[in-house]
């Protein structure tokens, strides 16, 4: 790293000029290659790359592109490094960074608005209406890092420090990528959804997000979480990290066994992550009137949808696509504070080396994968050096 | 009427015991025959009905029956009297009433929720999940008339008194009228939108939730205020009422239109009030990021939807029925103070024994019929009387 | 109970038409005499009362009479029953009601807002404007059981349903007491507040709301949670349930203690339990800019206040007076799912005709009472004979 | 002005290298110097200021230094530049910038949060927690122009973009400087709040804040409007800029009219902007139960404060400190639409070479003065010029 008088480093910690980073070709191809290591700017720090989780929307961009918003949207950016659910130590810091010191364990949440956009000035930092602008004559300063901006699949990433968390130190890497994941159910419960303790829930899906969705929805006090599915050994899993009852939907009528646990009456918050094709109408079907959708996943077609029910019945349809509102902080003082056992969705470690690999089991869930991480050797490496 | 001690009455507003109401028979016959006065009980008043505006929800009722929830669930109940936008004179008070005086000129939201139950605590009674309770073992209170207890076409109704709005004496009885459809758009704009002056808006669909949803986003401050329809006599009204642009969408494609007028952006809040099969989508394509979208329509089918664009841009949807928090109270408060004149939206008026022609007027729209108002004579008459 | 056709009852629970109840005549006068058994209205139950927790507000109202709104503002009303913390059996059900069966234990908040008035329309019942409106022509049907209405030193007490919180089988009925108070706390922190997980929060005053205040903020995430006092057994138990770090008043500088607690930040929030003259200027200097002092307690006097500092930072200052917008759920929800056990605040129990020394031990801390709690022997006797 | 590569000019908007500023030397000691123009830096713009009006904090920061955070705390820096309230036109583009053109006039409000802290994450900028820290080594960019920032009484200054608020070309450059009064005045209302059409609304001491509130308040639906002083010309103003009612407080027990005003009921909220050391207290006599205090003006010592009342009638307590949550484009779009006259409180105009002058106006209220602006001739040469 070229370093400019302006930040900070520290001998325990010494920062190289290059890093080895996986890099996104055509779709699918990812080649690990040599790269500059990236210099922290206003409100910025270096993070060393020491753990991270694969995460279904990995997939999308690794076969897509990522978002089209992207430097004139060209499809492939062929220097492109995804990653997004990252944690590290902090290496470096610039200019004015006093918020961290130098080997700080840190996560990370995703987006870094602008700032200075209306939706920024609101807190809703997530909507920024600067998405994607970060380069070249309209700099607006955003990153998403891994969606717009390059992320964590290598050694070394610069973060804005309003993306960073504190871990603690009881938390083990591996357990610190999960933060970013609860926190996208947190935010999509509390700040947008508005959940209080003693309100129903139901977790459709037990994906990622949906299994800590039903943790971080008992940890905020609901009653009864209930988590549909259609496997037993994943409900099963819900059911350690805190759903009061599991329904797999292959067995019973999902509709009619939620009005049931629920004496007729239906549920005030269904959090949707399956996206499947008919999974808003039957979202609707298990709410009491004034109750909540909010959509974690989605179907990549249009899908028909019954209005006229939402409608009269006062139903509210929303979407979060990331963890707005600081809800990763929220998210970290319930793991630190052990409300629920979030690693119990780790299953899988592979060397960073091993990307390719790691992603299969991911996709394919191979071994019944279904949080999958990829550490840095080096980082252990250095950590012992630094004893 | 028959009049217990504790219901409060004035000479110069005498309540007779049996009144003129039309009843709900098979599908569209409706009958005008005697009924008795019904009587306040606690937190309750008596009005004598002065005007009652025609709504196109009326239609669905005539045409379908009141809601299935209501006794068991007969789709058609003999004695129903629909009508729910009407406004009149305080005529006797139930016990314990000091809100109101006899001789008070009111008009009237519709919901009176149970107070009771998980949604009014939370201040949300169109939502009440006590909503259509309201006899015989289960008696809950709840009221919605016109809607699942009798309305106001007849002589003579109990409200509740959280359902009555003073009306400004400057307020002609048509006026008044309309106060529950501009406070429609009110509570979609402000309490559950969050809309604050300067944001932009586009209304879709000029009938008058449509036209009113307009003037009051317009009166909010909103800027700008974008009207779009069919038909270009509706939509100078429209601008009569506060619209800073109007787009026929038989002419210009309209999402093109929306951006080019916002230079771009796209506007933060559509007001959906058309009803089309595509309108949510549409609406999706006019936001900005974070954008929200309101129904105060909607398709009486289910529709093809495209969940993940409303994902991933974060746009939220909402659907209105009817008119909480209070916001009929701010909509008379604006109109009151001559922010908007609903009266432009006021086209035809007919007399109370004339209500089948009165409904064929707003049906087929003759004459170009946009709200059309049926009057009781005897009001003028007993007003005279009183004079 | 004059039992009329209206009211269910349950021939395992007999409801007698006399009950013995404490009644206050002149200041500090309690007298055991009888009383009738009062009779559920509409949207009511009757409670047979097991056990009430006794509350330093209790005192107040002893000595100087219930507040003065009630019934034309006489300070002592012969025949008044105080007692509000108090938990029971459904023993008959008013009118319309089929939110609870006779049998089901239940715990209670205070306040029944009218259900018709502004703040009520508005979900803040706890301030409704017809508080203390329940008696003669005006009877508004609020009621604050214990402070404007009758409360629970006696056998049976009528309560609106919106009062009543289901009591989970693994609760005893002195811990069932003492949900009413964690639930002032979390409203206070949650509705009130804005509390989120992380935000850091000082209590001061390890009394029973500051104690509970505690564990609620611990169980909602905050981080750290400070408890400041002048009694390291208090301090103790404060730990206990939940506090991460205390601090004795007489010992250490507070300000300076919660300043270097959080590297120089200062908090979000102070919950003020102690009532002492100069606790508002001094949790104002304990916050962060733009943090929020929540009053649980408040000095008799007049005290100087440094308004301007308030207002420099940002600081928002709000009292509590009971547990609006349903907190009690919550707060049972998170006794039932043990993430505090509210039972180490309970250190001692009297038989209900012991009411006056237990109301001793209470008053004077006799070995060191924190939550003194009354039972009526009949109810155990019932029980036992419904088994 | 040194002019790098990334900042934009345009030939129509030369900007200089140096201009005339006054700074503050010792206490009220101004003196006009040359300076050089300050440079924009990313998300910053360089304005050409072409009108400053003079607010009562101005006379604060002129007699008492700069607020003491500011570089490490020294009460005088002897180069600071005060004069907050400007309006101007953009003449140079920092980094990135697309947000504004040159040659756009816009007006300002205050303050420029870091857009990294937890409170400006959450939106609430004005309690930015990095407030003052803008230099040297912990420069976090917040910026409050005029308090911790070089201000308006000068040729040029440098603006955030999240700061500027586009003017309509209907506004005067006189009536433009007052959008952050009548924005302050909307924060407090709405944002912070949360007044809704038909509430009732005391103001309290008719200087700018309080006739520009009480205009607001109107604007916004209020109902009644309550203005209360001690000048009866000041009272009269208010009257046309929208109070429904105004009292003089030395010929009327002020706690009584508002009572008698508002049926008995008292407001939903009072505006204090008087200062007074009793205002508080008063505030609070007039609220009904559940209402809110907002304090726009502040005694300068500590007063004896009924916390009691406050807490035992559930009444909020909050201080304005600027201008948050955007309110100023809100205020502007009400401007621009004509909701109100706010150039009736603006009384003079001078040269800003005669500002000491001005200053003495202001302060002593010469000629009955309310609001003083002072104007830069050479813009409206260099407008010429343009031309």
């Amino acid at each position: 790293m070229p370093q400019p008088d302006n930040v900070k480093t520290h001998p325990d910690y010494p920062v190289p000029e290059t890093m080895k980073a996986w890099v996104l070709g055509d779709p699918n191809q990812l080649t690990l290659v040599g790269k500059p290591v990236p210099m922290p700017k206003k409100a910025e720090v270096l993070l060393r790359i020491d753990a991270v989780a694969i995460c279904a929307t990995d997939f999308e961009i690794i076969s897509h592109g990522p978002p089209a918003q992207i430097q004139g949207g060209a499809p492939f950016n062929k220097n492109f490094t995804p990653g997004h659910e990252y944690m590290g130590t902090v290496v470096a810091l610039g200019p004015g960074v006093d918020e961290f010191a130098i080997g700080d364990r840190v996560t990370v949440e995703i987006h870094a608005g602008c700032g200075q956009c209306k939706r920024c000035r609101q807190g809703m930092y997530t909507s920024c209406h600067n998405y994607g602008k970060n380069y070249g004559d309209v700099d607006k300063g955003h990153r998403a890092n891994g969606f717009t901006t390059d992320g964590g699949f290598c050694e070394y990433q610069v973060n804005n420090v309003n993306t960073l968390i504190h871990v603690a130190d009881s938390m083990s890497d591996e357990e610190a990528t999960l933060v970013v994941t609860a926190g996208t159910s947190m935010y999509g419960l509390t700040e947008l959804g508005g959940l209080i303790a003693g309100d129903a829930v139901v977790v459709s899906g037990p994906g990622p997000i949906g299994l800590l969705g039903a943790a971080v929805a008992k940890a905020l006090g609901a009653q009864p979480v209930i988590l549909t599915g259609t496997r037993d050994n994943r409900l099963e899993i819900g059911k350690r990290l805190g759903a009061d009852h599991v329904i797999n939907v292959r067995k019973e009528n999902v509709v009619e066994a939620v009005r049931k646990l629920t004496g007729g009456k239906g549920v005030d918050f269904v959090v949707e992550c399956s996206g499947a094709p008919n999974a808003v109408n039957e979202a609707a079907q298990m709410l009491n009137r004034g109750g909540k959708i909010c959509l974690a996943a989605f179907p990549s077609e249009e899908v028909p949808i019954d209005v006229a029910y939402l409608v009269r019945n006062n139903i509210y349809l929303y979407g979060i696509r990331g963890e707005g509102k600081s809800a990763t902080h929220r998210a970290e003082a319930f793991m630190r504070q052990k409300r629920f056992d979030a690693t119990l969705i780790h299953t899988h470690t592979f060397d960073m080396e091993d990307l390719p690999e790691a992603l299969r089991y991911a996709r394919e869930r191979v071994e019944d994968a279904i949080k999958v991480v990829v550490k840095n050797k080096h980082a252990a490496r250095q950590l012992k050096a630094a004893e």
